[in-house]
C-alpha cells in the first residue's frame, strides 16, 4: 500500500525548475517587498503552499521541488495533507483559534481528549507532558523543571522556601537564584534563548554578542563509518567521551543539576551517539544525581524508524524528560517521574502553557503516523535510499565520506571534502528540483517528510547522480 | 452603535452561577482527570468555549460569567468573535496550520499582506516586526536585538568579528559571550523564561530555583492617587526613581545594554508610569546609550484608550522595540531604526521565526479594532466604569484604596487592605458572576475584552458593591 497514492494523488510526478537561478524572479521581487518590514535575508525562494502538495514545495515563479528539507525537519506527513486539513477545519481548532485558552488557568473541556491522543504517541516509558511553544522553549520549561526537581532533592520536596531564598531571589542572587548548571554538548544544537542558547555550541553565529551562563560543554562521540566496521575504535570514543562528561559533572565551577543530549546531533552535523553511550549517561546521571534530558526536536516523529530515536537505546531507567516540537509541530516535554511536577502551583507557568492549535495538529499526526506505520515506512524507505547511497558512495568515495544513518530511516547525512563544494552541490540540487539542507560545515542532512517514498528516493538519487557528477 | 449588539446578539444579559462553589463538580471530575497528564492546579474551572461568547465565559457545570480577566488579558474582542471565526476559516489559515512555514527560509507568499495589515496597527514611529511566539519569547528576542545593536555599536556595524570573539563564544566566555545587562524594575514582570525571567522582579514563586543573570532592577514609580491631586509628591517621586536608573546605568557592575520597562506593570500591581517618567527614560537611555525597550504585552492593543499604552506618554524621539504579545496573540517587537537588523542574516533566527496562524489572528483584531475604533470605545466605558468606581470608593474608602487608571479606558485597579480580603472579594465575585483577577498582593485588575460595554460595566458594579458590602 503506498501511502503516497492514498494521501497524494495529485502530486506531481517529478520536480520542474523554470528558471535559471533559484530563487528566480518572482521570488526576488516579492522578498524584496517582505524584506522592507522583516529579515528576508535568509529566505532560498519565496513558497507558494497553495500550490504545494506532498513531497513537493511550489515556489513563486512555478518552480516545483521535491523536498528533503522540508521546513528545516519540521513537516511530518507532507504538504496539504488531508488529515491536517481536516483537523484544521474541526469546530475544536476554530474554538482553539478564536478563544485561545490560558491552559494553566482556564482549560477547555477540549484539553484532556487532545492531551490524551498525543500521550498515544509518548516514548516508552513517558505518560505525562507539559507543554510550551518552540524547541527553545521547550528546552527551557525542561531546565526549569529539572532545577526546581534538583533543588526540591537538596531541599526536601515539601519544604519551604527560606527567607534567605524569597529575598536573594528578587535580586537575582543566590541562594534563590543558585549557580546551577546545564551540561551539553560540544557541536549541541539545543535553541537560541539564552539558557538554551548557553546549551548550544554549533557555530559561533548562532551566539555571538548574547550573554551566557558558564555551563560546560563535553565533547559528543565523532565516530567512523561505517559503525558495524568499527565497532572497537567507536566503543573507544564513546569511553573518552564518557570520561569528559563524568569529569565535567564533578569538577566543573557550578553544580551540574542536568544533562541534555540529542540522540543525534543534527544543525551540529548529524553526529549519531550509540546505544552504549547513551545508556551509559543514564548510567552516569543516576550515579551522579544529574537530571538526564533528551532532545528530540529534530530527530522526533517517526523519521528515524522509530517514533523517537532514542528508543533505538532502550535506555533504562527511562530517561528524566523528552523535549519535543518541530515536525511534533506543538511542542514541550514528555515525563514520567511525579517528582517532576513542582511542589506547588504557579512555578513552572505562563499565560498559554502551550498552543491548543498547535496540539490538534500534532494529536492528527500522531494519530496518522500510527495508523499508516509511517516510522516502519521510514525505516524501509531509509534502508532502500541508503543502499543507493552506498553505490554512489562506491563511485564516488570523496564525495561521500561518512555516510551514515544506516538503519536510521531517512535520516541520513555525509559529508562533503570542503563547505564550498557542499554548498556547491546543494546549489546544483535545487537547479536540478530537489530542495535539500546541508549541517555543520561539510555535511549534507536529508529530512524528507514521512510521505517519502521509494519513487522520490529514486528521483532524488538521479538528480544527485547528476550533480555529484558535476562538482 | 453598539459593538455588543453587532457583535453578539445572542450573548447572555446577564451572569448565572447555578453551583455552590467554584469550581463546581463537574469541573472538579474532569480538572482530576486533567490533572493525571496536565498540571491543572492553577485552573479556576474547566471553561467550555464553545458554550463562552462575547464577555461572557461558560464552564463545565453550565455556569456563565461576565469575563473581566479574560484569559489573563489576552483575549481582545470576545469569546467565538465572527471575524475572528472567519479569519480562522480562510484558505490562509489552513495552509498556515498544515504546511507551517519556516517563515526565515521559506516564506509564504501570504506573509507580506499578513505582516502589512499587523504593521497597520504599529505604535507610532514604528514600521518593522520581527516575530515570536509568547510575550516571554518577544523580550527574549528583543533583547537578542539589543545586545547585537550595543555590540555592533561598540565593534563597528560592519565589522567582523575577532577571532578571539569566535573561539570564546563556543565556551560561554567572554568576549564572544559578553557580560552585558538588561535594566528592569522591581514588581515588572516580562516573562518566565531565563533572561525575561532576569528582568522580572514581581514575586519569588516566579524566579525560585532557577538560575538568573546578575541584572539589576530600579525602582518603579509608586504614586498617590489621585494622580491630579498628588502631581508634585508624583513627581518627586519620578524624580527620585530617575537617579536611581541613571545610578545603576553608570556604576552597575556589568554594562547596561537595554533598559526595559511596562508604561503600567501590570502583574506587578497595576503601577503606572508617568509620560514625565517615560520621556526622562528616553533621555537618559539616549545619553547613556542603552537601548529602549517598551513592555506592552499586557498594556496593548487598545484597552488603555489607546493602541499602544505608551502612545500616551509619546516619547520623542520614539523607543526603540516595542515587545507584544497576549491580546494580539501573535507576538514579537516592533522597531524603526534599520541598525536593529543585525549585521548579518542568521543571527536573529530560528526554526519558524514566528506563528503565521497567530498572525493572520492579529492581522483580523488589528483590523477590528480600527475599523470598529474599539480604543475610543475602550476609554469611553472605561471613564464611565471609573465614575462608578469612584461612587463606591466614596462610599467604601478602605477596600477603594489607590483607585487606578482614571484616563486609560478599562485599565484599572485598586487595593485592597489586606491579601486575604482581596481573595474574599474576588471569590465572592465569581459566586456572583464575574471573573475578576488579581495582581501583585492587595490589588484587584480589570481586563475585559475591547467589547465590554456600559451595561456589562453597570452589572459588574451592581455584583462588586454586593461583594463589597459582604467582606
Amino acid at each position: 500500500m503506498s501511502v503516497c497514492t492514498q494521501y497524494y494523488p495529485d502530486e506531481p510526478t517529478a520536480p520542474v525548475v523554470k528558471t535559471s537561478a533559484v530563487p528566480g524572479p518572482e521570488s526576488v521581487k516579492e522578498l524584496e517587498s517582505l524584506g522592507k518590514v522583516f529579515d528576508a535575508r535568509p529566505a532560498y525562494f519565496m513558497a507558494d503552499y497553495e500550490k504545494s502538495k506532498g513531497n513537493y514545495i511550489v515556489d513563486a515563479d512555478g518552480n516545483t521541488y521535491l523536498d528533503l528539507y522540508a521546513q528545516i525537519a519540521s513537516i511530518a506527513l507532507g504538504y496539504n495533507n488531508p488529515k491536517l486539513i481536516e483537523a484544521a477545519k474541526s469546530p475544536e481548532m476554530i474554538r482553539a483559534l478564536v478563544d485561545r485558552p490560558a491552559l494553566g488557568n482556564f482549560p477547555s473541556k477540549d484539553l484532556t481528549p487532545i492531551l490524551q491522543k498525543i500521550l498515544k504517541f509518548a516514548p516508552k516509558g513517558q505518560d505525562k507532558i507539559w507543554s510550551g511553544l518552540s524547541g527553545a522553549d521547550a528546552n527551557e520549561l525542561a531546565f526549569k523543571a529539572a532545577f526546581m526537581y534538583y533543588r526540591a532533592k537538596e531541599r526536601g520536596y515539601n519544604k519551604d522556601f527560606s527567607s534567605e531564598e524569597n529575598v536573594s531571589v528578587m535580586k537575582n542572587a543566590q541562594p534563590g537564584s543558585p549557580h546551577l548548571a546545564v551540561l551539553s554538548f560540544k557541536k549541541a544544537f539545543h535553541g537560541r534563548l539564552f539558557a538554551s542558547g548557553s546549551t548550544t555550541c554549533s557555530k559561533p553565529i548562532h551566539k555571538l554578542d548574547f550573554p551566557a551562563f558558564e555551563w560546560p560543554h563535553a565533547e559528543y562521540p565523532h565516530y567512523q563509518f561505517p559503525l558495524t566496521e568499527n565497532d572497537a575504535a567507536n566503543r573507544a570514543e564513546d569511553d573518552r567521551c564518557l570520561k569528559i562528561v563524568e569529569h565535567l559533572i564533578t569538577s566543573w565551577s557550578i553544580p551540574v543539576a542536568a544533562l541534555i543530549i540529542e540522540p543525534i546531533q543534527s544543525e551540529g552535523g548529524d553526529n549519531h551517539a550509540s546505544k552504549y553511550f547513551l545508556q551509559s549517561l543514564r548510567d552516569l546521571t543516576l550515579k551522579h544525581g544529574v537530571v538526564y534530558i533528551v532532545d528530540e526536536v529534530q530527530t522526533g516523529v517517526g523519521a528515524t524508524g522509530k517514533a523517537w530515536c532514542h528508543e533505538w537505546a532502550d535506555i533504562q531507567p527511562p530517561v528524566d524528560l523528552v523535549t519535543f516540537s518541530k515536525k511534533f509541530q506543538s511542542a514541550g516535554y514528555f515525563f514520567h517521574d511525579p517528582l517532576f511536577v513542582p511542589n506547588k502551583p504557579y512555578r513552572q507557568f505562563n499565560t498559554w502553557c502551550g498552543e491548543p492549535a498547535r496540539m490538534i495538529i500534532a494529536g492528527a499526526i500522531a494519530q496518522e503516523v500510527q495508523d499508516q506505520n509511517l516510522s516502519a515506512q521510514c525505516a524501509r524507505v531509509g534502508d532502500y535510499l541508503f543502499g543507493k547511497l552506498e553505490a554512489l558512495q562506491s563511485q564516488y568515495p570523496e564525495k561521500f565520506q561518512r555516510l551514515r544513518g544506516q538503519g536510521r530511516g531517512t535520516f541520513i547525512a555525509w559529508d562533503l571534502p570542503s563547505g564550498a563544494e557542499r554548498d556547491a552541490l546543494l546549489k546544483s540540487l535545487k537547479l536540478k528540483g530537489c530542495n535539500v539542507g546541508g549541517c555543520a560545515e561539510l555535511s549534507v542532512r536529508l529530512r524528507p517528510t514521512l510521505s517519502f517514498e521509494e519513487k522520490h528516493a529514486d528521483i532524488f538519487v538521479d538528480a544527485l547522480s547528476k550533480a555529484v557528477a558535476e562538482i
